[in-house]
């Protein structure tokens, strides 16, 4: 087999074999094909995409480059959880709880975060003494202390992906539905559990800018689910505005801290619960999604889904009294707020608008080598729909550095529409493929 | 200025600006910017295509890429001469003497071929002792000696094409018309002519396949030519079958010496006539190019032309007697013909078949890094339109290795399309564009 022929295959229009596929990825893993001909190929994708079946293979060669995490030694059906990112997303420190609280086994492998604020693993470093590395027998004892657990990636998964990822990044050959898909689901497939609730978000602060958009994405990423043998559903979720209140990584934990008490913002409460329903439902402990989630309500008004994650932290290592009393973090040494212009209705908040803040506050991470600041973020005081005044605080930002508060207020100002009426709501979830 | 979003930019079918294109061609130059993103680049221009001002930009980068040559120590208007090449094409080898007896100066720089047989300069180093590298003023001095001058390539011009060209080819990026154009006009531009005659092959032993093609080809690179001050004309021209009946570096040498000695085959003398013809009227020595042709009828029928060769090859080193009498030239050990299967007319000769044939036998490349067989080749001994007969000899190989002798007799033969009536002539020159 020859790289050139099978470019310009995809080039032409033609479609790829699976054992091209798997020439490709083999050839990815172990540095045979040259980096040029990958982005080569990557680009002609871009224009002339995968098919279903070409998308299925290249999922199970980018699967077959690494090692498939055993869960066996775990009782009863283990269950996944990804998000495809946004501003706020804060859901899987609180879904994962509800959910083992539950009686469903969560071993769940999470990201770092580019752009915008951190992923969920930046986000729990943010909790002093949690321990994200863990090697696979601590990973499998974490899961049986306290029913979940939640670790960083390692290299070993779906290697392949790492690599396509990084050049992916830097040839602008990002967007395509199939190489999405195939880059999520071969981690996912990877992770070793057997059923995976997809949160596919859409609008400003979210890849998939569309809902349009981001039914393909999920549809596709629930086909290849159901094609490796797992139970796979996607949400198709709203993230036109930012989840919840808080944007940055302790914040982010105070707030998730603060829902599983029963006190957080109430878009935040409905789709976790509603996410937890369908894992629950999906671990087999509810005959229905909706049962699932009259059950992670139970588990939350009781407080079991709040004790579960302290007893996930407490099993990583981590310092459980900062889950209570958020004045244990480390506290940004500026804050400031961020003053409404103008009276009416908050029309919009450009979510991707207030990601960038966050990350101009330090929140995020412009490149992979940046280094994050996880006490920096902002949280929102009014919402889309909240009625103004000229004066009110809009949010309240904070950051080490001045000079960063600074361009992190410029940056919320301009997120912020103010209008004269107040605007239709959004649904939180638009739709629930499966 | 940024890589990635000139990808993207491109990717989304946007307008490059020259800044941009210049930052492109100058990191590719200094290798700042990395294979991976410009072969990703190179990917999208073959789908998004660029535009004229974009393509006389590129050119325009690629010729600042390296040096340009100083032709100003010779005398009068100086006319290069570029084919787009194809299989028996030793058109050089003939039309740059027919020119130079006619007072017109070719300074001429020539490339090594890549499949198919060897390029011109491959074919001036079948002659014994012919130099092909000259400096620069070795270069001035031999055409003040006999009018006319071909030499390898030098890496200073055009050394960005370089880089291009050599990932292009290991990433099907090489057709895409904008590219091929500024890759030819570049190194055309840099060589110090001021008008240049193009042979835009068309056919099935030519890169651009159909006429449409090769006209669109031919008239961009008019238009660069023209853009840059050049006087520039285009001769599409039929590569459809071999040109001539010899295929292999030393036998189209004595194909080339032949048809200066008034006994070559009636198509290559017809064509080189015509580009003669345009490049005499280019140099300013005829009127009209129909002038110009007649012209360098009496140079073919006089001797003059062939006497220019001699001057030409003895000033550049090579052995004159080998120009006279071909059996000079190192033989191949073993030769066989191919023989004819069936009675009737020859309908079709393939030529990229015939091409293969020659490489099969060793006279052409697979790769840059193969070394080329000057003495392996065939030469047909039927054409288009010839009657056949069962058991007649449609061509005879010759080869140093009896194995490779097999493979061209068995790809030749598959070659030729013997039908039961004469096909209608295809036209030896397409159209003239200027």
């Amino acid at each position: 087999m020859n790289m050139v022929e099978l470019i310009q295959k995809k080039k032409d229009g033609e479609t790829l074999t699976r054992e091209e596929l798997v020439f490709f990825i083999r050839g990815v893993s172990d540095d045979t094909i040259p980096d040029y001909q990958t982005s080569a190929l990557l680009m002609a994708i871009c224009f002339q995409g995968l098919d279903k079946e070409e998308t299925f293979a290249l999922t199970d060669a980018m699967l077959a480059s690494g090692d498939v995490i055993d869960l066996s030694a775990l009782p009863g059906v283990k269950v996944d959880k990804h998000s495809t990112g946004g501003v706020g997303d804060k859901t899987s420190l609180i879904v994962a709880p509800l959910a083992a609280a539950c009686g469903v086994t969560v071993a769940k492998m999470s990201g770092r975060g580019l752009g915008f604020s951190g992923g969920t693993i930046d986000k729990l470093e943010a909790i002093p003494g949690f321990r994200v590395q863990l090697s696979e027998e601590e990973f499998i004892a974490a899961v049986q202390t306290s029913g979940m657990a939640i670790i960083g990636q390692t290299a070993d998964v779906a290697p392949a992906d790492k690599k396509l990822y990084a050049l992916r990044d830097v040839t602008a050959t990002v967007d395509n539905v199939s190489l999405i898909s195939a880059s999520i689901m071969s981690k996912k497939l990877a992770s070793g559990s057997q059923a995976i609730v997809l949160d596919v978000k859409c609008g400003s602060g979210a890849f998939m800018k569309t809902e349009k958009a981001a039914r393909e994405l999920g549809a596709l990423m629930v086909e290849i689910g159901k094609n490796a043998g797992k139970t796979t559903v996607a949400l198709i979720t709203d993230m036109d505005q930012p989840l919840g209140r808080a944007v940055g990584n302790s914040l982010e934990v105070s707030e998730a801290c603060e829902t599983l008490q029963g006190n957080g913002p109430a878009d935040i409460q409905e789709l976790c619960l509603s996410l937890a329903g369908h894992m629950i439902f999906a671990g087999g402990k509810a005959q229905t999604p909706e049962e699932g989630k009259k059950m992670a309500e139970e588990a939350l008004s009781s407080g079991a889904a709040f004790e579960t994650l302290k007893r996930f932290v407490k099993a990583q290592g981590g310092d459980i009294s900062v889950l209570s009393d958020p004045s244990g973090f480390k506290q940004a040494l500026h804050s400031a707020p961020c003053i409404a212009k103008s009276d009416g209705y908050v029309s919009q908040i450009e979510a991707d608008r207030i990601g960038l803040a966050s990350q101009h506050l330090g929140a995020g991470r412009k490149t992979k080598d940046d280094s994050i600041d996880l006490s920096a973020g902002l949280v929102l005081e009014k919402k889309v729909g909240d009625p103004v005044k000229k004066g009110d605080t809009l949010a309240v930002l904070s950051a080490d550095d001045p000079e960063k508060l600074k361009l992190g207020i410029q940056e919320t100002g301009e997120a912020f529409v103010i209008g004269e009426n107040r605007p239709e709501p959004r649904p939180l979830i638009h739709a629930v493929l499966s």
